[in-house]
């Protein structure tokens, strides 16, 4: 479907979901593209991004940020570029990255952007990236690897969703900080992806294999840093393999389809006592002042060729209301984008 | 019993518990008392200390160090004096507190002394804090609370085991730190210890109490700060009151009597990401080269009547056999210590 250029097609939360969204829980509706008042500007959106904190975003129970109310535009970080501006500081023209819902256009005085895509001239850099490895899940998986992570050259990082969009960086970063890297993930084929696209040192695939013996295996001196976006029974395995002074960084919870009533697991004191390991949750609003920096480092890394990539390119907004559960299920390879 | 002048009386472990050790996994013998060779030299146990982490080294499972070995004297921390010494550095009237096991006498050539008791002239300090409150408690309670803990002032501070020997010191520290602090013990005469004797602002017995509502009651704010050293139910309710950027510090299990195989919990990952929390595990040691530091703050805090501490002396090495047994029942007041 091309972007409209008389109505602004929306999507729309139309029913509360339980655990994962399911296409019946959105709906398709037009309305009038918005104009921008004094100190606005009119955004067209060309990317939508599809991520797992969307779940969280749609489900009714406490998190991060309200949940999007029933009737609403669903909730969704997108990149697109100015095409009318009462404001300023933005021109016409000018790229940006904000949280401006599942929509073709909207309206903003700047203060739901994430940030200005940043200039990096004679690149090509596509602007899709800036809602990927570049963007949100790039600096995810910087914080999160670095900063809570922590790791140390020679370091076992273990990486769950190893090939998706936040732990492909995750691997990688580790890589160009000197740790061995794991990653877990979910098919034969996403295995070969994290070895050869992007230089893991040893990928398992959690469905098939004897998950405990292949972490023994692939972590002979065991786990330094997990790098957890699964929790669940993936992360079970790996915290008995943790090596002495773990640090393991909830990043999300993608395993677990329901949080209430808890789920029960093992209790994890007793090998946080035994191996003086940590588990920390990740925000990385927290560290929102350094996203510049973070930002710099990531384009740089990518621009020397360091920092590889894959997209999962849905077309048209028309496949929005199925894309967390395809998210979900594990259907896409890399970071999953609609193209407007 | 009076220490013998002429046999050394030993407890020896005679047969492996699974969970709590109880008296009929203990032995009474009588060994030869040792003499001292070049650079070692011979301490007269005073006092010797009954704590939690002895579960743990006489178990099977792996611990921080080896199981004691059936047949071998019960190793336990002790306090004493040299009475004959071959070890310049050492001189006959020394106090020194190290891990001389549960005996009258033992041999050392000062490699498992944990400190030399601290000159403080003009003092009289009996030499039994020096298991407890000055000693191994105390800096237990330093390290975990200031470095794991982190708390700020004004933060809410919630310990478990809250009149014990360990979580009595937390309570008092918290509080020099400008903390609010909350306790948690097993019966309502423990609760006016802490409140009357260790200055908790509240105290709750989980025993008798909705530990829930009570906990939402004495942290309208939340938990900053959880010092934990019982895992199980009661770690699950506090970990439903964190705040923003909570820390919750690992320092035993003492709820949970046998942790293999894994029992089973409410899973924290989420709660961990949606507060920003962490939990990580304690061990004392890996703070060996700051417990001087940590020893003189405590002993100051101490001589300026801050810090106060219940001592649960039991009499005779005779009480030994029971006494871990007795520690986990929550009989005792205080840090549990037999004097010989």
């Amino acid at each position: 479907m091309p972007i409209s250029e008389t109505v602004n097609t929306q999507v729309i939360l139309s029913d509360r979901p339980v655990g994962i969204p399911q296409p019946g829980h959105f709906e398709i509706v037009e309305a009038d593209i918005p104009e921008p008042k004094d100190g606005e500007f009119l955004v067209r959106n060309e990317f939508l991004s599809v991520d797992p904190a969307m779940r969280g975003w749609t489900n009714a129970a406490a998190n991060y940020s309200e949940p999007v109310a029933i009737g609403s535009v669903m909730r969704a970080i997108t990149a697109g570029k100015v095409i009318a501006s009462k404001n300023h500081e933005f021109a016409v023209g000018d790229p940006v990255v904000g949280t401006l819902g599942w929509q073709e256009y909207a309206v903003t005085d700047g203060s739901n952007l994430r940030f200005r895509v940043p200039d990096l001239p004679g690149q090509d850099v596509p602007l899709s990236t800036f809602l990927g490895v570049l963007g949100s899940n790039g600096i995810t998986a910087y914080f999160g690897l670095l900063r809570l992570g922590e790791p140390k050259e020679g370091d076992t990082v273990v990486v769950s969703t190893a090939a998706g969009a936040v732990g492909s960086a995750v691997g990688q970063i580790a890589k160009l900080k000197g740790c061995r890297t794991v990653g877990l993930t979910g098919s034969d084929e996403k295995v070969d992806v994290c070895v050869n696209e992007f230089g893991y040192d040893a990928a398992i695939n959690y469905r098939t294999a004897d998950l405990d013996a292949a972490l023994r295996d692939a972590c002979p001196d065991g786990v330094d840093v997990y790098f957890d976006s699964t929790s669940g029974a993936i992360s079970d395995a790996v915290y008995q393999q943790f090596a002495i002074g773990a640090r393991s960084v909830v990043c999300g919870t993608a395993s677990i389809a329901v949080w209430d009533p808890l789920p029960t697991g093992p209790r994890i004191e007793r090998t946080l006592l035994v191996k003086r390991a940590r588990i920390q949750g990740l925000f990385i609003f927290d560290f929102q002042a350094e996203w510049p920096v973070a930002q710099a480092d990531l384009c740089q890394w990518f621009l020397d060729g360091r920092l590889n990539y894959k997209e999962d390119m849905l077309e048209g907004i028309g496949t929005a209301p199925g894309s967390i559960q395809r998210l979900y299920n594990g259907e896409n390879q890399g970071k999953m984008l609609i193209r407007i």
